[in-house]
């Protein structure tokens, strides 16, 4: 019963995010992910109370590695100027592998902007990288790896890169190819952030 | 008469920019632009093509001083480092003042996206901002003021952060207070492209 009842929230997550990636978050409805999955409304909301629940669900599943690359990088012993490239070219995946799903969340974005709850929802992952991140150039701080900066100004900085950056990927389809460019970006601003020979 | 018609086009910009920002971009339509102007279809239509149009000319106007910044700053004989903070200060600006444009800017993004002619006329000011950054960050490494980074590169970066800021704005209201935090985030990424003593 757990188990068949796993298989259906797994049901509606795989059908909803192939459904949004194909026609749009706003265009899907919740009914129409109901019948693509061969589940019933009871179903759908026995286990997501909305549509922005599975969406951020979805999110959350596809940025997971990531969670898991930064504790990783907090815990090695590589010097942090390192451990920020590595997780710049974990960043270039992100951006070679999902820019359908950045094309979602930019619609989501603009719908969650009219909705206070759903904002704070989807602003939560962001919390959560923004204050890895400082941790992480903290350490860089500390190791005598990074100049003197402020570790929550810095870890604002690179979020903003980022979110910059995927904007640009999400829009200028014809423009550069943006996810080729994040790692070489993010050299530019870590090189910045290492400390200087005295 | 000439003279005439460039009160109306005024009053269509100005009635246009009030509605867009009463009620948002998408929810305004020209009908009733020009009845809140006081202007036929007509004469809408002999001033500009379409309401997207008119919205890139209020972007241009708001923008301006931007450009005439820009230039100065190429032509004084500020070093290059001190003339980017001083544009950065004038970005802190535009965050404090056009908090509600840049809301109307996100709309108009989401909408241009599906639309790849005004995608491309939307993108006109912001490509030649790059273009700009770009001359003044090689100045900066000609005279040895910054490191030797590749201009294109920096300038690319500069629009990302900003942009990434300009979301952060829009999205996260209650959020820290984005405009203030501009000048900070420049002066980190300004102090890595320094010049290290050798």
């Amino acid at each position: 019963m757990q188990q068949r009842s796993e298989e259906t929230r797994r049901t509606i997550l795989d059908t909803a995010e192939e459904l949004f990636i194909q026609q749009g978050y706003t265009a899907t409805g919740v009914a129409e992910i109901c019948e693509a999955a061969g589940v019933s409304k009871g179903a759908f909301y026995h286990h997501f109370e909305s549509k922005q629940a599975v969406f951020l669900v979805i999110m959350e599943d596809r940025l997971s590695y990531i969670n898991q690359a930064m504790q990783q990088v907090l815990d090695d012993q590589r010097e942090v100027p390192d451990a920020l490239m590595y997780l710049a070219s974990l960043g270039k995946m992100i951006f070679l592998a999902g820019e359908k799903h950045l094309s979602i969340l930019m619609e989501f974005w603009e719908q969650a902007r009219h909705d206070p709850e759903s904002w704070k929802a989807a602003g939560a992952p962001y919390e959560r990288y923004q204050q890895f991140l400082a941790l992480i150039i903290r350490k860089g701080v500390e190791e005598g790896s990074l100049r003197e900066v402020n570790p929550e100004d810095v870890s604002r900085l690179i979020i903003a890169v980022a979110t910059g950056l995927m904007l640009q990927g999400v829009m200028d389809k014809e423009g550069e190819a943006w996810g080729q460019t994040v790692e070489k970006y993010m050299e530019i601003l870590i090189e910045g952030l290492r400390r200087r020979p005295q």
